[in-house]
């Protein structure tokens, strides 16, 4: 049986009861290292699992599936994924492909980042189409994404912003060179994020456009969602461009125009206090 | 402390470790119980918890939030929610109230149907609106969600369908003579919410509208999701009011139009068999 099992978004606890038990009873267990990262790294999942991970990058998972389901229809194997299975990012590739080779599946269910935005008050059902902001070049800077955000706007829907992740990034040098050498990971950030937002807007401007999010967009940044120190901080667009939220993971709300009562009040709580860079950190504490 | 701790969706074991940890050392553990349930009883989450559970039904909740949030400034409180706190149904409330008076909050979060269901292969991303569809009487027989399911797939986004949950529900005779009797439980299956969505369908043809689906839209009818006995069938908005899927409980997705080949071969692998009204559990087990 192929396993794969959601782990949550915080550390080593966050993984379920059902889920630990078949981690600890699998032949092998690997660990997806390639589209998220908890606040805890692979030696504490280790020692709290009690057991030994095999790290599969997104080239592993791709070219050497196989190897990981190596065995699955005789023995059981477990393919660990940060979140949910089939959050932000579907391993649905994996499961086709043992289903092909006539191996049986399961998915251990968990929070992801796509359910677990809702802590910051703002209701799930509200929310439209997810976006991904990916880190602009010199050369490469798509706005294509924008039209999802004005199209959920105009619907009066929340966007669900994740921001780009670099792991195991080569860099133009080393890549054509064919060294397998990498950049240190790199994840966006709330900041980043807005700037690059406001850089779009202003660019419609230019054009003539009426953008379809302004300055004083009322956004939430959030950082580690579920982690002890989790932030949270609720305030436009243009503060987001300041706001300290601290460490990796971010992810940014655009909301979607018409806001409940109680969405509000919700929000209140994360309001970013004036003349202040500081956001609050969820429950102030 | 106010603990706000998800269930998940199946058994007792879905409950993370962080969360089973919390629940053992509280001074008192609420379980909601108006909004979803479990596959296994009250019971069996006591004896796997080892605590005892007080049941809160919403009006407990709503009226007696005091009592729940009763010395929780300086002991632990656990409020249970299947799935998780601020998925389909947020707790934004009881939120609220606590942090009036004063009282710290954290939330452990776990899988809701809200990102669960992209175990059929549908990508999570692509969901516009949630609806709720409820049952109908023979006096009120809403339609207005039908629109938001129409921006959807105007939009080429997938709606997930929440379908009713009658529990504690009084008939209307006990209701006026305040006599607090009541009904069992009900839940809607796929097969009566595919059917209410045809009727609106014919409605709309009488009137001369065009709807946004017709009896050959693309739906995924799903239950138990998360649970060992999960079912999941693809096929058309007809064969979902035939398709046996068993036990509550039970969720629709009306597909988008747009399906991306990878969402198509995994919706393969629970398409309803030609001349049969059974579907495929998963993984063919």
């Amino acid at each position: 049986m192929l396993y794969l099992i959601g782990l949550g978004l915080g550390d080593a606890k966050d993984i379920t009861v059902k889920g630990l038990e078949v981690v600890r009873r699998c032949s092998r267990v690997y660990l997806e290292a390639y589209t998220s990262v908890l606040t805890v790294g692979k030696e504490a999942l280790e020692e709290f699992y009690r057991r030994k991970l095999i790290l599969a990058d997104r080239e592993e998972v791709e070219q050497e599936a196989d190897n990981i389901l190596k065995d699955a229809d005789i023995s059981d194997v477990a393919f660990l994924v940060v979140g949910d299975p089939f959050g932000a990012t579907t391993h649905s590739d994996l499961v086709l492909r043992a289903t092909k080779l006539g191996i049986p599946y399961r998915v251990i269910h968990n929070a992801s980042i796509m359910n677990a935005v809702g802590c910051c008050g703002l209701q799930l059902y509200k929310f439209g189409e997810t976006v991904s902001i990916v880190f602009w070049t010199d050369t490469w800077r798509p706005e294509s994404f924008f039209d999802k955000v004005k199209k959920n706007r105009q619907n009066g829907m929340h966007t669900l912003c994740l921001l780009d992740i670099k792991v195991k990034e080569q860099s133009l040098e080393n890549l054509i060179k064919g060294r397998k050498i990498y950049e240190p990971p790199r994840y966006m950030s709330v900041n980043q994020a807005a700037q690059q937002l406001l850089e779009i807007v202003q660019n419609q401007r230019i054009r003539g456009e009426e953008p379809a999010i302004t300055e004083e967009t009322l956004c939430v940044g959030l950082a580690r969602v579920g982690a002890d120190d989790q932030k949270i901080a609720a305030g436009t667009l243009q503060q987001m461009c300041t706001v300290d939220l601290g460490e990796p993971l971010h992810s940014l709300i655009i909301t979607g125009g018409s806001i409940h009562p109680m969405e509000m009040e919700m929000l209140s709580l994360f309001s970013i206090p004036e003349n202040s860079s500081e956001s609050q950190s969820i429950n102030g504490l």
